[in-house]
């Protein structure tokens, strides 16, 4: 390094210019997964208590109406979504627990209302949760880094559940299955957790300079 | 006119004080058509699909679960109500994306749930929509204006579907048709597709200037 | 007293500093009495309708659906929390009637949907209802005061209930009565309820300086 001079190569701004990505802390990684894991149990207790979902294989330990697996998969799925949002740009500030607590009551109210439509006519309980997950997209807001967050989330989401399916784990109520197996409404569930989880994380990290 | 004067009888205000009624142009206008032929065709195969409405008539040609002239007259209605809205006073500024999606998405939102509930008993089922539909026209708030446009809506709609019923083209299920012949709960359903298209036709407008 | 002291004992703050604790006036009393009392008729309509509820006393006079008693308790207990949330502090500034229309809207819409899912699974009912309960609160928010005010009323609200189902004059449908007869997601109507009452007596006096 020339005296004087500064880090960054390759004709990256002056570092005074380009603060350095935030990172979640493996506590407020594990806030995430916390938080995920047990919004996935209270979600899929809806579920497995409707008849939307049953689970097939036995061989797992079961917690409350979920095999092990699924919240422990729901709360990776919060933070990795946590961690991509904070890698696709800073976030907004602005600590406030009422939103983070709305966010979360709004995408466990489309959680247990695709349990209570699950067997009503699919056009119709599909529109209504998608249009739902609209509205929490447009409230949440953001920019770019978020609708990726929620469009991941849409896709891997109903992905990784028809792998599920698909391995025979878990199976959705014929009522509810047209999807390759899943919902057709799931990837809107997962729309609005993808948006729910990045804001989480910016609130987490808008938190530490409160 | 006298040298000098200026436009505008009976005592009006000098034009330079009275801005010119805006209009929505031709695209604009399509553009509400198309908006509300969309989210015409969408509510209406919930409702078709889950036997809220039933089409009698077979003669015309049916785009996915609506004979033609349904999403056609929707989308009237909404180019209309949206033009009512500029004649009625000055637009509010301000162009905000999420605003108008997140309207379309309350008022099919609420088109699905009158879809879902219609076979629930009636009066909780109006009482519910009806209060959707008071928190869409507070949400999206305005003035005068605004009110007309729903109420105009709330009134209009509502006799246009009780003559279509009467000229036995379509008719409400037998669960849902206390009122002349359709549902109790359509005005309410109306009344927020007012305010809707009010509100899209204020977007389009602000958004010339952005 | 001394010569040139001021009142107020035990080390308070000299009365300049001190507002006078603001009280609803009798008017204002009245006013959130009946708004109560016609929110309960509407909302007890529905429960009764859809069968959530049964009365099993027919001693006293019907208004609608409803014992007499009931909407009276229900507008007591309106103007009740209205005036606990004055005594626990001054009220927040701003008079807006759209905020006082979509609060009322909102515990409707909540009390429509408790009688539409009563016969559903109760545990994503009770999700949903309690969820739909928090954004109500996160969205009107306030502090301390109003938070007491909505714990206050999800605790005695219900306990008044489970006193009217031991007396015989009222019960829920076996399908909702796993609270001590009660539904388990009636807590989460009454706190949405006395967040909506709390707000309500605010915006009443807000309105006097408009």
């Amino acid at each position: 390094m020339r005296p004087g001079g500064y880090r960054g190569g390759r004709g990256a701004p002056p570092a005074i210019l380009r603060p350095p990505a935030v990172r979640l802390t493996p506590r407020e990684l594990f806030v995430l997964f916390a938080i995920g894991a047990v919004g996935g149990l209270v979600g899929d207790a809806g579920h497995v208590q409707a008849g939307t979902t049953t689970y097939l294989d036995d061989a797992t330990p079961f917690v409350w109406e979920s095999a092990l697996w699924f919240p422990v998969l729901v709360g990776l799925a919060t933070a990795s979504v946590g961690e991509l949002r904070l890698r696709l740009g800073p976030p907004r500030p602005g600590f406030d627990l009422r939103t983070g607590l709305a966010a979360i009551a709004a995408v466990l109210a489309i959680y247990a209302v695709t349990a209570l439509v699950y067997d009503e006519p699919e056009g119709p309980a599909s529109v209504l949760v998608m249009m739902l997950a609209v509205l929490v997209a447009c409230w949440l807001g953001g920019g770019m880094p978020e609708l990726v967050c929620g469009v991941a989330a849409a896709i891997v989401g109903p992905l990784a559940e028809i792998l599920i399916v698909e391995l025979d784990l878990a199976e959705y109520s014929p009522a509810a299955d047209t999807l390759g197996g899943v919902a057709l409404w799931l990837p809107a569930l997962y729309f609005a957790f993808g948006f729910v989880a990045a804001r989480l994380a910016e609130l987490l990290v808008a938190r530490r300079a409160g």
